[in-house]
């Protein structure tokens, strides 16, 4: 697949993720999200990628859905009349926002969003399902849905009050408002601001904190625990995965090598690769 | 109804609940919430009410339950014998602060609680199923159902952790201490605190960030969404359910309206009632 | 049982649990979570035990998992080499800090951290099901288990994020970080941090502000009530349990004893016992 909307930079064990339309403000497209999927599915693959660091091109993160369609951008019968598809029923429409968050949510690598600017509607609401957020002074967020007419996308209702309270997430949906950087450090919706020069920076010394000291494999299997686990109602069902995550997890060659290097105070060689050995269990989580 | 223990007053798209016994520092009864759950019954159904603003006449927001049935103020089995109901069985009783709290909970219209003073028992736990929280210097809270003797009321169980986080919420109703708004605003049970002769201004005025840009469906939708979301285990969940809320969003004229109003920077004008233009899912919200 | 590896002393109504092993800076061993579950067992039974405080000997809370096995320290299979127990099937295994912290989990009495210096692996997870964590000025946290090259333990990707937030949860278990206590309070890990010499008398402070105003009934009972409805998906649900516990609650001599002790503005003199006089539904709890 070659890429028209984003760029796709891989070095040093972390893939750059750049959404690449910047006279555009890196509006969110189809074929957008199907290039994003491409990259993370590659990503999965490869052995070297060991953090996505996802940003944009020019002054923009991404600045919402493109609306070139007009008055009828968000109407689900007009995409068939563009593409010719039929048309899908209310039960079987899925907002395309949520199938690149879902995309995301069942990432084996670590994700992280470096908002270099403007983040609005699904600009913003793709972000909720990466791991680590950080933005550059100059960056906005806004969850302008009820600003355009329309109701959440890219299953925010369910990420957002996770990350910020229920409360917070409320008041945002409702008014619409775009808010500053400074709001959302306090509101915790990103961990740190940065001087935008040095926003990438700070995203692949996060990145290297990551991959310098810890396993692939361990990692992936704690990212699919932590998330899925906001999926479980009870502690117990967590004790019941954890403990079969254990029981793989502890008799690896990874655990061997992160107990003796640890004893022997010397950095740890880990051997394990996401392409190979992740145990099935995390092979069977659900796509839809 | 005429109301005896509340004044309800509607001004610019906004109404005014304001629990009003000041003699008795508007101490809940049953006919109080009766009163409420009216009035909000009359919100629903009148689309000049865009956003309700909760407060207190006098000096208090609300003391708690009423305490003139002395010792057997919370015995359920006192409660027949005063009115002559038929006793329920412990299955069939309902908690009345709940039955309070659940019907805020399934308002159509934003609900922003302007404490003016003391909240405490049912009077903090009532404000936890509103959407936004300010508080005036003067505010006292307290979870202090465990000082009388009883156990959390107004599902606040369920509602503190998700504000204030589970450790909180523990502390508060083990210690059942009362507290300021310095601790209310830190904790993020409220997100704001303001002189006590600024607050119905401040209320209103984020009442009016609300109607002033979006629309009164839109809103409603988004409500029931971001609540209910809280109520689903899974982001899979929130995909189809936004999914579906999307596909009728989408081809509302509201979307076309918002969008148009968008690209040619003009105030966008609305036209979707709550009354009659509620998709048919949000009718069918379960109300117990 | 003779307490090898904690020391527990009762005193004033709070029971003082001691993690002591300090020449191996508490390490965790299955004999000491054998120790700490006799000693919760006792607590429970004992109706002068009104709260649990925990802490460390010496500089240390807990190190973690004694790594006295080295390589095969987190390996099932060795376990059984060494006591000549049957092996766990996957299925059977259960992760022992897991163990530890679902008792912890459906304690009857508040339970406090009182952290004293580095507390990390499962000497970090053990202290989440515990309802109110401070801190000494020297403590340490650290969530290692991916430097080790083994995934979570003790239920902590269910508690973890609903202390902290799920992305702080997922950065600090991806890299494996140790972090000092101004993090842990920025976090909310803790509530509060304080000088190490005054640990113990602050922890004792909140623990008789429970144990002074409150019925070691109520408090027993929302504290189930509290952490059982993380369990539940829904505050209808709530609803009901609450309305269950409250009609038991709202009879009981305890709550005739706080309304009227609250009337005549002196202090209350609760009679209920835990060992004797919880209701029925609390004995029912699962314990896995």
């Amino acid at each position: 697949m070659e890429y028209e909307q984003i760029a796709a930079e891989a070095k040093d064990g972390i893939l750059t993720i750049r959404l690449d339309r910047p006279d555009r403000m890196n509006a969110y497209t189809f074929r957008m999200r199907e290039e994003i999927c491409h990259a993370l599915d590659r990503a999965d693959a490869d052995d070297d990628v060991r953090v996505v660091v996802f940003t944009g091109s020019g002054r923009a993160y991404c600045a919402g859905a493109d609306l070139e369609m007009g008055a009828r951008t968000f109407d689900p019968t007009a995409h068939s009349e563009v593409t010719g598809e039929p048309e899908d029923s209310p039960d079987d429409f899925r907002d395309d926002g949520g199938r690149l968050v879902m995309r995301l949510f069942r990432s084996t690598k670590p994700l992280i969003a470096a908002v270099n600017g403007p983040a609005v509607g699904v600009g913003a609401t793709m972000t909720l399902p990466m791991d680590i957020r950080i933005c550059a002074e100059e960056a906005r967020f806004g969850f302008v849905f009820a600003r355009r007419g329309i109701t959440p996308d890219g299953c925010s209702t369910w990420f957002l009050p996770k990350v910020v309270g229920i409360d917070r997430a409320l008041e945002w949906c409702f008014t619409g408002r775009v808010f500053d950087a400074a709001e959302a450090l306090e509101s915790r919706l990103v961990r740190e601001v940065v001087p935008g020069a040095q926003l990438l920076d700070r995203a692949y010394e996060i990145a290297r904190s990551i991959a310098e000291r810890t396993p692939a494999v361990a990692v992936a299997v704690t990212r699919a625990l932590l998330w899925g686990m906001q999926t479980e109602p009870d502690p117990w069902a967590a004790h019941r995965i954890e403990s079969r995550a254990l029981h793989w997890a502890g008799q690896s060659e990874d655990a061997r090598e992160g107990v003796l290097a640890f004893l022997e105070k010397r950095p740890p060689h880990f051997g394990l690769r996401v392409s190979s050995d992740l145990p099935d269990e995390l092979r069977s989580w659900p796509t839809e």
